[in-house]
């Protein structure tokens, strides 16, 4: 069965990961999946929130947003409506659980990185391509941490890489794009870190529920596309 | 392995479902998990929101909140801060999506039920309580509907219940309450319908991501507690 | 003449104070006058507000709120909307003020109670209710703090209660329900000590203005109605 | 016992009455108690708020607000703190509420008057310098109203004022000085019509509650001070 | 070509500046530019703001604020809709940097002057009334920390007014009134030292754009207009 | 003397207009003067505003944001504050008039062309690059309108383009950078047509008061570099 762009099912959009795309920030990343366009950037501060003062461990954590004309209508801006969004939390918070299941707060010392994840263009799967940008900008950050001698030891514990999956007319389909994601009966992103393993795992039954031989397949797929992933952001990192 | 409260790894807290607990809402369920303690209430209003007008389809969503001394200490309220948390959006969000898996919004016509989820007392499992609490409030509300005459046909497609997950010291156990909640290294949601389908996955590595031997085990024993739920409610629906 | 739901003119409806409704809480009161129902919890806190500390004196302070289907029509949540009402304000402020008026700071010490008053329920007199059932949810918090010999002396130097009164058709009336509200002419909240002295009287003309005459008669009553309601926390403190 | 400024128990401070303060309002008065200064600017406007529309009745409301140099000490703006407090909140409702005891809404035919009370300077007193300023720019916008022919008939159905009167030492004062409100045992707000009749009774034991027989005496000096305070009104309106 | 109230092109509007209209402000100025009238309060405090702690240099700074009935049709207060406009933003910054111009930080030594413009009535030029008011407040204030010997040395280096200009059916034009404001092609604020040199040029065409003899004839008509406003603040102050 | 980035006082920064840069905007430009990048989208809408609606007249409006690291320290996102500072609703209205300026609303007829102005880094020059580059996109906007036959007639009535100049160290400079900006005395925008006259003349004296020659000079200096901007512009729409 043909993609609305000619993909197999099982097949990621053109990934491309441009590294050092602003001067000031101590890492940030252009992350394109298609034509989703995500700007990440990492801002390192020495310190930590006041809830974690003197307690030795850094923290790590995200804000993502959409421009307002990222998407095909304009929305409003949520500065301008003065209070964000249940959809914006939601995906900032789990940027930052996925970002912070790969940090040794310990090593990383307290130091503060928080990345800034702002939509420049959305075509489905803004927040995977996020969390799979924001990795690489982390990545950067620390390394900045690591040149000043501001770290402990190493505090990246791993490599983490995200995609959707979905359910289109009974099949399963990898990385859908916004015109696949509306029709999507069920639409799932995956957080999985560089070894295979599950970091998130956030299934919706966006029509009918989804029984547990389609589970299984979904996962198989986004397994598959986070290994590609995971290539990618290594190779952009030089690795 | 001994549970904190005796429970085996595969057993749900007490659970009791109270319905008819207010005079005014036209559904209405206190919930009870072990200690916590959500009041559902099913607000029905004729008409539907502005953008869904003229559609001749119904709406269902939901509200979530935490009363100040829910929890072991005391929370500022949202409404005193003059903004609403991210957590709370996301599990007012859930729990609408959970409800509107089973509705026909034909059937349900130019109708609008809206749950409120009032935790008033808070250990852990609050939104899978409030899950399963809200869709008896929800079928009270169909039945109140019904009687009226207001209904094209019947808008409940099935029932659904929900439940957490989690792996503690590497042992899946079902339905954590806090002092679990807290020390697990998974911790998943499951939004399960009364035929065994899945609704909503939502599992987060707190501690060390989990492969997919453990995720398997997970989703067995979310399926077997929810089953036991949906008894539970059929039985306080007296169906 | 006979009430809506056959009390005497001076008559209380059913009142019931029941403590320890919360396992959290320090001290914690579900108390029903009629339908209403408002469940009141004691926050106990070390410290005091930044404004008070170093003075040697505590603090007493309450928040008064509605949930959204506590009343017959759902209202939005303040929450959601952003901001607090005035309404909402002002019965948080009354409320603080009349537990204060019975408490000796400086025996407190350094110590914050904060009373959370949550209607559940609302028929009417909800914060009357909810100033006769946060002083006894304040004494168990004070018990609290006297076991965990936290206080310098004791702090509350009496007890407070608190009614409506109203002209209903000419005729005044004790602890009016929903229904008789909304018909009075004049409305009165009177918070009274347990030994018949005036804390707060608000009376306000919602028809006609009110002659010196009724003003004195609805004196007398809300005092014969504080006065059984004192007797009434008196029993469930099982002083 | 001789008063900080030299007054008598039941004297007045000196109050001036300034209609037509502002060029572009409906009514306008400049109140003044002493050194206690409220802008008191009433607006017409055709049609009513939306839920009262097509009722036939009119509406009355009020604002009250105070500039942040008023006072003794800089107060921050509420414009920039982004909400209104409680005070605030509560003193607007109540003058809202008084004006409105003494309008026939069907009279007022299908138009809004809102009362705008700013506190240009505060020394104790602002809100009943309000209402009684208030009453008078509500007076003179019926007379707009009038010459214009937009009114069924005469919507005034009586004159409002307002005095403080409390205790101090002991002994019962009226229309207290900010000096002597901060010391006042307690602190009563009396909102009464031009024939001495009760709108508003609104006592508060800020120290030592107080018995029945003080709290007649303050009733009896409010009775007195209104008194003079409508023969001003009547004054300033040239009736 | 005579102007609506009979003025020449280059004549102010009768201005008065009534210092000291306040009792509790450091410094208050009412100032009148024919119909607007603005309250102008300096309130100085010990020490500055966070960010300039430890620095040994003072700050000053402004807001501005309209009652919702100095205009013509009542606007709603800033405080109820719970957020400031642009246009209050842009004048408060603008008045600050204007007052600023004229202080020398050192010699203030860490205090606050904090200049509140309300404007009590609007009839154009609110804005430059309020910068030519808030200077004498600001000298005011200034003398009560020089007799308080709290300064290390005088920190007003010169003094500031300011004054519209704008283009009138080609015509160039000084001070406007609402009413020419509103006709006006051209709308030019000036604000300009007592030596006649500028600290803020603000210039919009309205209409169609403006060229540069325009230009030129309105910064003359304005330099001479501020030197006419100079004359008025020192005869004010006594000088 | 020479500048940091050796250009000379009269010289521009490499300025590069990239259109259609995103996919769904009716018009869009990538802006860079140097390291400053601004991102203008032009959303088209049928329709205006309600306060506009059956006037026959267009709208054209815009929206001034930075990203929280387009600065060389993370600033705050103005959707987690809950309210936009004023720095940027003055800059936001600045862009909307200046665009304004060049537009005839009766031949746009009721469309609303809305103009979001993005800022992805900060080098300096946000508000002028912004304008530049707003013109191109809006120009762009009005060319999908023409296509689609929307329009009654061309609504361009000229080109626009903006500059800053200041002066440091007493020398007049053209478009200056960030380092610059901190260091200059005087900092002035302007907002010019395509055909040299003056659209927005905002000059501010940071540290020392300017004089009537100086203003002359900077006036010359942003003259001749709005008249290259201008020629850009058409290059980049191929006139």
């Amino acid at each position: 069965m043909a993609r609305i762009d000619g993909r197999t099912p099982d097949q990621l959009r053109p990934v491309t990961l441009t590294r050092k795309w602003l001067d000031h920030a101590e890492g940030s990343v252009l992350v394109e999946f298609g034509k989703t366009r995500v700007l990440c950037a990492a801002s390192v501060t020495e310190g930590v929130p006041r809830w974690r003062k003197g307690s030795g461990l850094g923290w790590v954590s995200a804000e993502y947003a959409m421009l307002p004309r990222s998407t095909n209508t304009r929305s409003d801006r949520e500065s301008v409506k003065g209070k964000i969004g249940g959809r914006t939390h939601e995906i900032s918070r789990l940027i930052g659980r996925s970002l912070r299941a790969v940090i040794d707060y310990k090593a990383l010392g307290e130091n503060t990185i928080l990345l800034d994840c702002d939509v420049l263009q959305a075509d489905g799967g803004t927040r995977t391509a996020a969390i799979t940008g924001a990795y690489v900008a982390l990545a950067d950050a620390v390394s900045y941490l690591r040149e000043r001698k501001l770290l402990k030891s190493e505090p990246l514990t791993g490599t983490v890489a995200a995609v959707s999956v979905g359910i289109i007319d009974g099949a399963p389909m990898l990385d859908l794009c916004y015109e696949e994601d509306v029709r999507a009966e069920t639409d799932m992103n995956l957080v999985i870190t560089g070894d295979g393993k599950f970091i998130e795992v956030q299934g919706t039954a966006e029509g009918a529920p989804f029984d547990r031989a389609e589970l299984d397949s979904l996962l198989s797929l986004g397994l598959a596309g986070c290994a590609d992933l995971t290539k990618l952001q290594q190779e952009a990192l030089g690795r």
